[in-house]
């Protein structure tokens, strides 16, 4: 871990990977012009932020472990969504916390929740800040303390016996490789926040990782947890099964930060894969390559990569011009031999192989620990690891970059964000048309990229992961998005698509989950977190 | 559908299928007497029963759906444990239910839960009665309706296109397969209760079903779920994937008829598998046995079919004399060539394949309706379906009659239950070693059978389920057993073991599930309830 860089408070990941001004202007000349109408103009990144000052003091009793300057309390205002960037790129930081603290130990989250209590201050658990849903963005009028938990950051035991892994909340996806990498484990949990965030973010937002099928919900990797609520401690038992009643495991998976602070937890881990093969597969059809998608998945294969991008997203990651959409397939383990019959099916759905080589041994050992975000990145990296190609490789290096490449768009004044979703594959065709539709319609001058790419992919249906770009007027970014995001949920709730698959809730989903969650069910989680928190004091205003 | 045939009131399964005074004095003296201390007498079976008149008054509006005749009542004042068959063989029923009602809409439900309020009647839903934990024996003192769902049997929709099917929760398992199977689908789930279980008994228990790894318990297969409440009807978004907050399903998933009365699912179903191939293997020494595997699992393989006998249980259910313990491996569609892998991996721990033969075509289409009992036994049919032989055909066999000779056994003065659980793999043999000496010590004469199979293995540990063979006095069954399960439950939760890997909660297992339950859990529960059911009148005493 390169432990003297610097984090960007404004915008994603290392302050040092972002692109300085001349790479925007660059970037702009190269790519964007032939594109779309931008004047090239680049927004600064911003000073240092001037923060009005904490309304908080912090109990004499740990006071070390608070922080309350301006930069710590900007990083911690916002997550990293398009409308957190430009809002930081502006200077508008709201309402920052007044106050960030870092607990050590379970014992200090303890005495952090009792001390919020007795001051009347709202708790946002904070992970890697990487939410793009408002998630760890307090918007009530209550002095309120953002919970860093990075300093919860050991890893316990390894439990090679029985492949399990017990870690703290705060331990970020590199640490936790890195642990599990001298005894030939992995999680193989790659989220696209991947170097980013923490297990405890994962598991209080139900992350999902890059993996297209099979066990890639962080749901299905959890033995047992801890989580700390301001009642007290709730611990699940580790078993690797049970049918005893609900799981308690269950009902804190997505509480995001408003039943309690998930402190620790056992995780189920595995051997790193010995084998892969991958292809990538072309399709002048697009329906076509949905179709094979479908069947692939419907006849028991199950790809551990299994990208499907349409003909803009394969021109623009993975660098492919003629025009047709890609399929990046990609199978590990034992199962390599299989990547044979989907490549029947796909022909049989008028797909090419355009690139895929035989199986080859998988990279071992390096723990991803050096590997940018992940969603994409890590998948495209399982994908790159065989005999294929230059699309595999093109489509990696684009998305180490994409999260540091957005930051630059926004810059440039553009205004660029995703959307996702899940939805049964019967419904797919016309929720791809009408989120497309509502977006462009929603886009200033009705002009907007939309593209889609499959990140996910079920039996029953598919996740559907949309990029929306369109020029954006200055200082105006925030409405702008807003409003597309606004019709694009419509057409999303409307076509029977989940408000997230896998972007969690937070503040921003909360009008559209309302609709889609039974309002008994809404009953039923406030008289969970009124057991659990009584004075309401985690998270207010995300989930419920 | 054989539908003029007549369920069993007291024991298991259809009357006409159980062993006769005749054949039961057979088992006697062929199989038993050169084991174990029995007189050869036969406990009758019971004469229609005689009860107290019901303390409740069907409604008018719907009398058509009550019945209050003594034979239905007797058939749902018990599950189908040994404690309960042994206490019906003896007339002793306690507690029947004041009246049954019979559903046939979600309306019909509704307007149950209301007048039940309205009359302070307990209301305990009840799908196919298969509970062995005293999930539909009430307890209390209330007048109380067993709330049979088995006329809500329509399978609503099969939805070829997204693979899932929508159905109701009165429908019982041949009648599902019987409706998926012209669609060359099936839900492959077949807990041991297969032929007598409803899938809203499955949803409400968190059943398990008989493939030993992947996808097996029926969460897995939940798409979504329509609930309803004394409250109101609770209904889940139909999606393939969603991280929007805790899921709504898994609070319902194992909520024992607590909650609400799951009406509907749309359930995941998938093509019936196009090959298997099979195998069994003996081991000479058992930990070896354990030892493979694990390693099985832990490579990344998932056979189907990952059953681990011990040598008496090999002798009793397989045929095998030799003493040695049998794993019977199975692996089904597109992983059919990874049964190699998996008899290398038993070599290197001393296992030789005993039978099993080339990949072949698997049977088709049968809908299984014809199978009785499940667990055990379609697991076997599966195994059965190989180039493989005797044992597995012998397994199946034996399994098919099971629960039938399960009943005779009790006739003939034996105790005969058993007992299940899920650990982490490294504390297994512990595990194993105490559930024995705590089944003999507590056994009258210290005397008792104590076999134990892996029905359902993970990579992080196996699912043990013992059977539990000792003599007793007449008319003590009872005392005996629960002094038994005891000694037992405190032996398998002393070493890490979950008190119910699938038989679920009830009544039965409620004393320790509430030491193994974080108690701000049992309080979110409880919340949970009252919310939903504010007075209290589902299934009181079970779960919480």
């Amino acid at each position: 871990m390169a432990a003297w860089r610097e984090r960007s408070w404004w915008g994603w990941g290392w302050a040092d990977d972002a692109l300085d001004d001349d790479a925007c202007r660059r970037l702009a000349e190269t790519s964007l012009r032939p594109w779309l109408p931008i004047d090239g103009s680049v927004l600064p990144v911003p000073y240092d932020p001037v923060l009005a000052p904490p309304r908080l003091i912090p109990p004499s009793i740990m006071q070390e472990a608070f922080a309350a300057d301006a930069v710590t309390r900007a990083a911690h205002t916002y997550g990293k969504a398009f409308r957190d960037v430009v809002r930081a790129l502006h200077g508008r930081l709201y309402n920052p916390p007044d106050l960030v603290c870092y607990p050590r130990t379970g014992h200090d989250v303890v005495a952090a929740l009792d001390w919020a209590e007795a001051v009347g201050a709202a708790v946002v658990p904070y992970g890697g800040g990487t939410s793009v849903v408002g998630g760890v963005e307090y918007r009530g009028d209550n002095p309120w303390v953002s919970l860093d938990l990075s300093r919860l950051n050991r890893v316990i035991e390894v439990d090679v016996v029985n492949r399990a892994v017990r870690v703290q909340g705060g331990v970020f996806g590199p640490a936790l490789e890195q642990a599990l990498a001298p005894h030939g484990l992995t999680l193989r949990h790659y989220p696209q926040s991947f170097e980013f965030s923490t297990v405890g973010g994962w598991l209080a937002t139900r992350s999902a990782g890059h993996y297209a099928t099979g066990p890639t919900r962080i749901d299905d990797f959890v033995e047992a947890m801890r989580v700390i609520t301001p009642q007290g401690p709730v611990e699940s038992l580790r078993v690797p099964g049970s049918g005893a009643g609900p799981s308690t495991d269950r009902l804190f998976l997505g509480s995001e930060g408003t039943l309690g602070v998930i402190v620790e937890a056992w995780l189920r881990v595995t051997d790193r894969p010995a084998r892969k093969a991958s292809a990538s597969v072309a399709f002048a059809v697009y329906d076509q390559a949905v179709a094979a998608v479908r069947t692939i998945l419907q006849a028991g294969l199950r790809p551990s990569n299994c990208r499907l991008l349409d003909p803009v997203e394969a021109m623009l990651n993975a660098g492919s011009t003629d025009g047709r959409a890609r399929l990046l397939l990609g199978f590990e383990g034992a199962t390599t031999a299989l990547l044979a019959d989907a490549l029947t099916i796909c022909a049989d759905h008028g797909g090419v192989a355009t690139s895929g080589g035989p199986p080859s041994a998988a990279p071992g050992g390096d723990g991803r620990s050096a590997a940018p975000a992940g969603d994409e990145g890590a998948a495209a990296s399982g994908a790159a690891a065989s005999g294929g190609a230059g699309e595999v490789a093109s489509w990696r290096s684009s998305f180490l970059r994409a999260p540091y490449t957005r930051d630059a768009l926004i810059r440039l004044g553009l205004v660029v964000e995703t959307v996702e979703t899940a939805c049964p594959w019967s419904r797919f065709e016309a929720l791809h048309a009408a989120v497309t539709a509502a977006a462009q319609a929603a886009a200033p001058a009705r002009v907007a990229v939309v593209t889609c790419r499959l990140t996910h992919a079920y039996p029953d249906g598919p996740a559907p992961y949309f990029t929306i770009i369109t020029p954006a007027r200055r200082g105006a970014e925030v409405v702008i998005w807003d409003e597309i995001k606004t019709a694009v949920s419509e057409a999303v709730i409307a076509n029977g698509g989940t408000i997230t698959h896998h972007h969690a809730v937070g503040r921003d989903h909360l009008p559209w989950l309302a609709r889609q969650r039974d309002p008994l069910v809404t009953e039923v989680l406030r008289a969970a977190k009124r057991t659990v928190d009584p004075r309401g004091i985690l998270n207010p205003g995300a989930l419920l």
